[in-house]
């Protein structure tokens, strides 16, 4: 759309969407600390003054970026149904993120491999950074909060006889395993994924089924 | 001992020391692109031109600082014994690294908690290098492909009768669970770690009892 048929609220997100996209590209390239607003004003072809009209600093995009990539995850996650075997296959297979999404499903627009290459990268870089900055910390234990709570609310219906702390407990245990495959992506593959599917489908019938789920048969 | 007295050799590792330690200092604080060379030779105390008599660039001392943590890491697995109720309360509890080791034990100058919080900040910095820097890449995967086969020589005696590719990815399981639970732990807290000590239990006696060890009683 033109800019002169743009309401006020359409430019301001305009503007914000590109500076994002910038800053993301900034991020990835040099990193948190070596991107510069003046670059991220650059990439974004605005002026550092227009930059902090949108965003008071670099957390607040940060803040933006994060706040994004979560609603994509939960978008894919609640778009989805909860499948532990495709989830043992995931993971033994190193897939993260949207790469086994249907697409026709889910309105993302923003769910290509680079895209989601480029989402854990900056989750990588975000977390590195929250270990020395306390706003940063504080924007990601929220962000994770919110989306282990959409976790939480879109598994209950399935175990309706577990108790809420076990599966909090179990819940964790599956962040851990997603989180952690994640990490180890650029690692060497020692173990052969078809072994590793048969390990995680014997964890995950071990500490799921005790409960009698409803849908036991599909999972 | 005073520099006067020191051999060639002692004067070169304690010039090499006294940059890596800097340098960590450094990456830790500003991220590894926001740190310069200038910035870790003033650090060090020592001119940029020293610096690169010692390292030829900033991967090179990456590097070292790599291999130095994951020697530790190869320490302090080795210098315990395999325990896999330990190994459930650690992760239960996001105990990671050294925390609960017996320094008694294992000869290890650098196993305070907080050699062990920056170590870990170090790594998740390192890892966010890695996807952009391939130089970089290749060292991660070197030095985690070096813990491996060290986490499976160890364990190699306890499980007899487990073909290796069970092994391996049995190991790609806790290798999983180690760094997925390191990178949640600026998370908030969302499972009783009691309940979620019992899950892991779980899950660790049905992977590896199926294979009778020597010393399940222990484990």
């Amino acid at each position: 759309m033109h800019p002169a048929h743009q309401t006020k609220d359409q430019r301001v997100c305009a503007r914000r969407d590109q500076i994002v996209d910038a800053s993301r590209l900034c991020f990835r390239k040099h990193g948190f600390h070596g991107a510069g607003m003046a670059e991220i004003a650059k990439m974004s072809q605005l002026s550092v003054g227009q930059i902090y009209r949108y965003f008071v600093n670099k957390d607040a995009i940060i803040e933006e970026i994060v706040r994004r990539i979560v609603f994509k995850k939960i978008q894919i996650m609640t778009g989805g149904a909860h499948n532990l075997k495709q989830m043992a296959s995931n993971l033994a297979h190193r897939v993260i993120g949207a790469q086994n999404v249907d697409h026709s499903q889910i309105q993302c627009p923003e769910l290509s491999p680079e895209q989601n290459e480029i989402d854990h990268a900056l989750m990588l870089e975000v977390t590195a950074e929250a270990t020395r900055n306390p706003v940063v910390a504080k924007i990601l234990r929220d962000a994770e909060s919110k989306l282990f709570n959409e976790a939480k609310a879109m598994l209950t219906p399935y175990y309706p006889n577990m108790p809420e702390e076990e599966l909090k407990a179990r819940l964790e245990m599956l962040a851990v395993l997603c989180e952690g495959t994640a990490f180890r992506r650029l690692a060497h593959k020692h173990a052969d994924s078809e072994i590793l599917k048969t390990v995680y489908n014997q964890v995950f019938t071990k500490v799921f089924s005790d409960y009698s789920p409803l849908h036991t048969a599909e999972n």
